[in-house]
Order: C-alpha cells, then structure tokens, then sequence
C-alpha cells in the first residue's frame, strides 16, 4: 500500500496560524476529506479532489478516508484547531481499529492550534498554570460523567477550557454547567467566551461568574474559567505561574 | 509609546510547526529576548537585536522586554511551544502588574504548537478525550498540590500530560508521581515519554504502568498518560472519542 492519510489542524481559522507543515500536506494531497465549512479554507487546486461531509459524519469521513488511502492515494482529513483534540483524529483511529487490514498504512497526524490556546493567547495567559480541557458535549459521553469532571478539576483549581459548550439541542446543559463552577469557584472567579476566535466573527469577552450568562455561549465558543488566582491586568487576563 | 511586546511560541522544535504569524513577527522585530537555546531557533538578521538569558530568569526577562517596549523598540519575546502553556507569557503579566505605568503598552500572546499536542499527533491521539497539563515542577508550588491534583485526575478519568516532569535537582518526585499513578490507575495504564519532539532528538516510547521507571523521563521529555480507555491500535496510541 502506498497510500497515505494524515490527519491534519487547520487551527482556530486565521491562515496566519496554519503550520508550514499543514500547508505543505495539502500541496501533496490527492484527496481532501472532511466537514464542509474546514473544506473551505483549503486552497482549491487542479488534481485535488475534495471530498465534503456533514460535520456529525465523523466516523464515516475516517472510513472513507482510510479506504481512499488503501486504494493509493495521499489523503488528507481536515480538522478545525488541533485534531487530537476533540476533532478528527481519534475518529481515524476508531475506523482503524475495524479494519486490522489497514493498521500497516502510513498514518500521520499533524497538529494545528487548538481553539483554547488561541483564546488564550487573545486574551492574555489564563491557562498559564495547570489546567484542564473538557468537551461538554454529550453526544459521546453521559452528562454526569460532564458534571462530576467540574466537579472535580475545581476541587484541583485547574484552569479550565471548555469546547463544545452550548448547542441548540441542549441549551439548559451549559447553565446547569456554570451553576456548578458558581457554586464550586464563587461569584468572583473570571470566565471568558471567546466566540470565532481569529476569524472575522471573533468577539470575546472576560466577565465574572456572577455575571456569566447561558446565551454568552454557543458551539462556536470556547470558554476558558480561571483558576482561584487568575486575574486581570491592563486589558489583559492571565493565570500566575505560581500556587500556594 | 509606540513600542510593541509580542510573546511568541516557536512549538516544539520543528520549524515547520512555527506558525506563520510568529515568522512574521520575528522578521518585524528590533529585539528578541528569550533563553539562550531558544534564541538559537530565531534566525539572525541585520538590525535585530538578541537578548539572551537563563532559563530561570523568566520575570527578569519579562522586565527587560516591557522595558525596551516601553522605549518604542518592536520587541518579540520567544518560548519554546506555545507561551501560554507553562512558559513565558504568565511572566510577562506578572511583570506587567509590578509596572501599572506599561499597561497601555501594545502587549500580544502568539500562540504556538505546545509538546503535548505535538508528541500527542506523533503516537496517535492519546489526549482525543477530556484531558489536564500539569507542570510536575515544585518551583513555584508546593509538592503536595502536584500529589493532589494527580489524585484529582485519576478520578476525574482525564488523560494528562506532564511538563517538567524530572530534574536532576528533584529525581526522586516522579517516582512518586508514578507510584501514584500506578496506585490510582493500575498497572496496564499506557504512559507515553516524548522527549525532544520533533527534533533531532527524538525518542518516544509508550509503556504500560507496569513498565515504566523514572528514568525514561528528564526535563526535555513530555509525558502523557491515558484515560481509562487509552489503548493501542496497530502502530498507534489513542483514546476514544466516547466514554460511559
């Protein structure tokens, strides 16, 4: 088999944050695969084929992906931010484990910048110390698998990054969420929503628990809840390197 | 003031993983300020000048380049990976809070590839699940809180990641941490040891528990352990995208 996959993060949108190395799997690739709107920020180009899904097809965007590659061709599976972090990347490997067949193929993930590191940058260092990131989706998992992992990383005073807070489907789950850090951090404690971070749609904004609101949220958002320690300086938001 | 402080982070080694937003912030600089080693990552140019340290003088560093920002020099200090995670844009703002008078300056984040996303994509996707970082480092707080967050996570069921994870000057922590972890997640946990990603002196190799020893770790290794569910798939480490 001479085919390859690699499973690549096109970062949070912004160009400027896409890796050389990114760039130049594309320019190899024969076929393009993944959710529509990551698909468009793929440079078009003669002799790539593109390959386009609906954004909940994940495991069957990785079964097609892996068979484009058994057949020979360089394929490259598109992931927003990085895609070993609540992205294509673990899909790739679900396939693979049903097909013992393809585990010798040359499969390769190249990593991206994840949404919360650049939220962070954007507003300062608030997950400058220890910290945790949690997909609060429960599309995957039970929510009170969600609720007891708050629970817990405020009992540890992780900083905390959240993808996938809010959707349509299930918008009384993130309220029940920051009702939880309200109880278990105070009123005080600084939560910031970044919305479309470094696309043309990018609003983000640092208030305090107190003040957080459900609506504040949706699945274009990642929020990012301090630590005890984290606090403003100037216009800046970040998270001391040291703990007592 | 016309000057500028970007903190930028130059991933894990690999060129190919600086984003174009820090190339291009480096060819825009005056100055450069950052450790030695990572200084050697920034090519030399007419007209730029280096500021190297120790690695120990991170808030010293962080003064000297709010001060040649505060003089109107363009001023670009480096990290290694991404300078949000345990590196020097926390620095930076604890600088800033001793300097009131700085806080108008222009002060950017310029996120980076962080190792444990990198050495993450070069054994699969081992973090593809809720996951923390934690810095194992007691310098800047006290051994006990690192104890207690491991518990903490081992019973949240995150994957993690270590920086720091042994000195020379502190051998004996991680034997603990180890120990710990084996007591709290049992001995066929797969533990993964990165060191040097992405440079030439790479070597990864992924364990069990069981088989881990504290020496497969010094300070240019980061160290991811599984969740629950992280397990092996052909040449391949990854935890799945669901959970129960």
């Amino acid at each position: 088999m001479n085919g390859s996959l690699m499973v690549v993060g096109l970062g949070p949108g912004d160009t400027a944050l896409v890796t050389p190395e990114v760039s130049a799997a594309l320019a190899a690739a024969t076929d393009v695969v993944g959710y529509l709107s990551y698909l468009a920020r793929v440079p078009p180009r003669e002799g790539l084929t593109v390959h386009a899904s609906d954004n909940r097809a994940e495991l069957q965007r990785a079964r097609q992906a892996l068979t484009l590659a058994a057949e020979g061709r360089r394929v490259v599976v598109v992931s927003s931010g990085d895609p070993g972090v609540f992205a294509m990347a673990s899909a790739v490997f679900e396939a693979l484990e049903d097909a013992p067949e393809l585990q010798t193929l040359d499969i390769r993930v190249l990593p991206g910048i994840t949404a919360m590191l650049a939220a962070a940058a954007r507003v300062g260092a608030p997950l400058g110390h220890d910290f945790c990131a949690i997909n609060l989706s429960d599309n995957l998992k039970p929510w009170a698998l969600v609720e007891r992992r708050l629970q817990l990383a405020a009992e540890a005073d992780f900083a905390m990054a959240f993808y996938n807070p809010r959707s349509a489907a299930r918008p009384h789950q993130f309220a029940r969420a920051l009702n939880i850090l309200h109880a278990a951090c105070g009123p005080d404690r600084l939560i910031t929503f970044a919305h479309a971070v470094t696309t043309a749609d990018e609003h983000i904004e640092t208030v305090t628990l107190a003040e957080a609101r459900p609506e504040m949220a949706n699945m274009r958002t990642v929020v990012l809840v301090g630590n005890s320690a984290t606090r403003r300086v100037g216009r800046h938001v970040y998270t001391p390197r040291r703990a007592d």
